[in-house]
């Protein structure tokens, strides 16, 4: 079949010419026609900065003085000390007045420094994907600028390319100008804090649409210093692929948000009780009992994908295999394959007698071939994923009267000397994470990686010492802003990252007996001040109701919120943010995201004449 | 350039011919390669139909009887009284328990009793659209089925062209089928109930997937009989294009989400005191200084373009021009112009001293020239749409602070020997919607056009009697359910459509101080029963925290609840419907909608197992 490849090939290529050559001519004449109907023409929005805030005006085209800012973007880039950056850097800052235009073509990075192969490698992409988000945004219509050249420097001091809580992630940038030359340096200790550099770097150019034949051109600030490094090392996502399956289109689509907003990492709750859609070589069985579909399944190179995709974004996948509640679908097969029961409660009805929400299931802490199953599981995901920096074992919500309800793990029990209290069971399901911790060290090979579990009654503050070991377990707290849980775990000396319940939760106000929280609240939400323990938190999308087709809007922009929160955490509110983050909304928007709208246009032409951002 | 461009389409033609044949060579290779490494195709999800509820089992696929079904879809399509249906029939129905294969290649529509031209290509263009519909559904990898033809045979009674409250949706729709012949009959008094029922049929049809080549193929029942009108005449959906701009293909989106719903409506807010982005050739100054952009604007193009895609699918659009208040950017340039001021506020700050929301804006009832601008909108306005069926001229939240502080506002009220009292304004009210009736009348040039308003302080039932005629009038009420506004309304003799505020606003629940109502709470909104002015209802999208990014999952499938509400009015409630809405939420996102998810995956294809639905 080559030769037929390579005559399509040929053919395609042709078609293309034509195609171009005939599109030109279009163009030409579509503007013309454009500008003979159009009523706008004689006539222009304009934007100036007063006081930090972008103001419209009117202005008769024939009056437009030459440099006039017809593109709020143009104008928000200089406007106000921050001009359009999210988030906001943490330390020196000065963004100049001056713009000037630029073409993505005459852009040239220079990595001579970086001698090490994994480094120049993953900043050589960083660079391609820093062009194509400024290609992306500028359209098709896209003038080329001629004169001006800029040329990007970027210079790392280590060779370090684990991405983790220890990970270096500050940079500093400079960028000067003389004549048509800009220069751009970008310094920083890791690759990730070089990535970050460009993500600034892209915030600080604008698409400028200010000439008669609707064409657009990118600008830069003339002159920049930037000094930044984030306040909280966990700045994260939770998406959830089991309640319903979000394709991986859809996850690499959020890395790319993420990015956007210097987000760190992508918590994947990927199985739960109403599906199992991970494939396991191993354990086929798993997705064969527990996917949805054959389409709804990630298999390994999906994983991998997702894993590298992240990583070139500085973004960790941070994986999630939820139990011993929160486990049912992809786990019935066991007495079938002679193993026993694996799970129990599966499905069972009624179910609020079984467990928190439907399906039922939890996993048999009695059932030893339930933890030799879990090994070939967790040296089929130590393959795909890297773990030194942290595995999430879910633990959350076990539902006592199950447990209670199965005549075996009751009968087991009483072999370990237990009774039927709820610290008994309590001690059963410690016992079953020691089982899981043991488990996963066989076969990583270390016990080194940090092992995240959910708030619970065992990390309850009175207890979690007996059974948790601080140096090994960090916790990720899901508990209402006034709960006193997070500073108790802090003071007994444990790692925290925050998920504040009434706030971070994404599927809140959708449910009906819920309140939806609003990217203010979000921002807003600032964590427990002098403990070290504090990691950083996450917003957390739920997904029974959502899927992919809604997934962006329910994100965004609350999660970059959040990023800005955890990234900078700032003295100020969210009245402050408001210009910015409209901007930042946008931003996604053009990247491809479909980022919620946050106000009526007309307030984001008018800056800070709707009220909350006066 | 017309060579050329034979030349490229040539081009192209061959190109895509190798293609074609590339494509199956690779799909067929694709197909081996996952009958390899899938691990689901030894082993399926099958579905069987017991106490009205499609229910998931496990089946090996070597076991897998002929007829299994293992679609969910297809299982639904037989599956309780109503099947997968949308909204509910009214009348007599009968489903069979058997399904036929078909592929749309093999439909044919006999139109030979339609003489009417304008009938025959209506119904011509609304089976193309049924077809397309069908394919679409099916997707790319839809199987040819060569034995099975469907014959559509369809009447109507009437030349009925105006789509209005008048207007009969009903229709029959007999389905009969005799070996490899399927024989289906519509018959209804006017185009638009014969359209409703080919939408009917298309929900009589389902996507079957029960093949190891991965294919799909259409199936349909063989045998129907559904008699069908709709309760209410009047089943609405409002978009609002001034707080945010929705492009014209966003709004094409809606009316075949609405077509789908069985929905007659779109309620265009066209413009507000935010933007006035609609086109006016006798008044270009509204669009020129009140569009966000040149970008943003309706055309008269745009405005046809709408308005007849709408009557082809049975949605009529219903334009709003509101005023008094909410009226501002768009009306700025009077003075200017030597006309006075139009509007009076426009943008002033504190905007809460003169309006409920920024920008503030109120028309200008003492100034003449007001009614001149007027008249030439509405002559403009009459030529595009069609204004039998009525005009929507808005009349909410008048905000009395800003006319009384309008010095020249104040004058006039004093030389219509008016004072400064709340009742006195209002009479300045009644006097400007007096005048803008005769306006409208005298461009219109009848006076038959019914005048839809908002609820207000002039509609009160304490007054309204004095200034609004209740043949004329018809009241869009927007308050909560618990108001008793409604029923006095109504016992006045008028004529309402409710918008209930704390149901069927589609906006509320993301500012942070509103709920927000999931589809069960929209369609547990029973309406008042007993007066025959009920018209109807509407879904209202207000638009400051959308636009087209997220429109689709803010409006749908919430708005088909109400769709089915207003369409059939159950006795029964949300809990029965909710395996249907479920269906109809997936049949939406097959037809281009991004619908929002409502339940996790399993719950669907689990039927009757989470819950609310048991």
């Amino acid at each position: 079949m080559w030769f037929l490849k390579i005559i399509f090939v040929c053919m395609v290529s042709l078609s293309l010419l034509f195609l171009c050559i005939l599109c030109l001519t279009e163009i030409k004449s579509l503007d013309n026609r454009q500008l003979n109907a159009n009523i706008r023409h004689e006539w222009w929005w304009t934007w100036s900065c007063s006081g930090s805030r972008c103001r419209r005006s009117e202005t008769p085209a024939a009056e437009l003085p030459s440099g006039t800012q017809c593109s709020l973007q143009a104008c928000r880039l200089t406007c106000g000390r921050f001009g359009a950056l999210w988030p906001l850097p943490t330390g020196h800052t000065v963004i100049s007045q001056k713009l000037l235009s630029f073409h993505t073509n005459n852009i040239n990075f220079d990595l001579s420094s970086i001698t090490d192969k994994a480094c120049h490698e993953f900043l050589s992409k960083a660079s391609q994907i820093f062009v194509q988000n400024l290609k992306t945004e500028c359209g098709l219509n896209c003038s080329f600028v001629k004169e001006t050249h800029i040329s990007v420097r970027i210079r790392v001091s280590t060779t370090e390319l684990t991405l983790g809580w220890e990970t270096d992630e500050g940079y500093t940038l400079e960028l000067t100008s003389k004549g048509d030359l800009i220069t751009v340096t970008i310094d920083a200790s890791t690759v990730y804090g070089a990535r970050h550099g460009l993500e600034s770097l892209s915030q600080l150019t604008a698409v400028h649409q200010c000439s008669k034949d609707g064409r657009s051109n990118l600008v830069i600030v003339s002159g920049v210093k930037i000094s930044d490094r984030p306040v909280y090392p966990h700045r994260g996502l939770l998406l959830d692929t089991s309640r319903n399956f979000l394709p991986v289109s859809a996850m690499l689509r959020t890395i790319d948000a993420m990015a956007a907003s210097k987000m760190n990492v992508l918590h994947w709750h990927a199985t739960d009780s109403h599906s199992f859609p991970l494939q396991s070589p191993r354990v086929p069985q798993l997705a064969k009992y527990g996917a949805y579909s054959e389409q709804e399944v990630y298999s390994t190179s999906d994983v991998s994908e997702l894993v590298s995709y992240g990583q070139q974004r500085g973004v960790r996948v941070l994986l999630e295999i939820d139990g011993p509640a929160h486990a049912g679908m992809g786990w019935q097969w066991g007495r079938e394959a002679g193993l026993g029961d694996l799970a129990v409660c599966v499905g069972w009805q009624p179910w609020h007698k079984y467990c928190i929400q439907p399906p039922c299931g939890q996993l048999n802490p009695a059932n030893p071939n339930l933890y030799k199953v879990m090994a070939d599981l967790f040296k089929d995901i130590s393959e795909s994923f890297s773990y030194s920096s942290g595995f999430h074992m879910g633990g959350d919500e076990v539902f006592l009267p199950c447990w209670n309800s199965s005549q075996e793990i009751v009968d087991w029990m009483q072999t370990q000397s237990l009774g039927r209290t709820k610290l008994d069971f309590i001690k059963a399901w410690a016992y079953y994470q020691q089982q899981l911790l043991r488990v996963w060290d066989a076969q990583v090979g270390h016990s080194k990686t940090p092992i995240i579990l959910w708030s619970s009654h065992l990390t309850d503050p009175a207890i979690i010492q007996r059974y948790l070991d601080k140096d090994r377990y960090v916790i990720q707290t899901w508990v209402e802003k006034a709960s006193d849980v997070n500073h108790l775990l802090l003071s007994l000396g444990y790692r925290v990252i925050i998920t504040t319940k009434d706030t971070w939760y994404l599927d809140h106000g959708f449910w009906g007996s819920t309140t939806y929280h609003n990217w203010k609240v979000v921002y807003d939400n600032k964590l427990p001040k002098g403990f070290k323990g504090v990691l950083g938190g996450e917003t957390a999308m739920w997904g029974e109701l959502v899927d992919q087709f809604s997934l962006d809007a329910k994100v965004w922009p609350r999660a970059a919120a959040m990023a800005e929160r955890l990234w900078a955490d700032p003295n100020s509110s969210s009245i402050e943010a408001e210009n910015r983050l409209r901007h930042h909304r946008q931003r996604l928007v053009r990247r491809g995201i479909n980022a919620e709208a946050v106000a009526p246009e007309w307030c984001f032409q008018n800056e800070g004449e709707c009220g909350s951002d006066r």
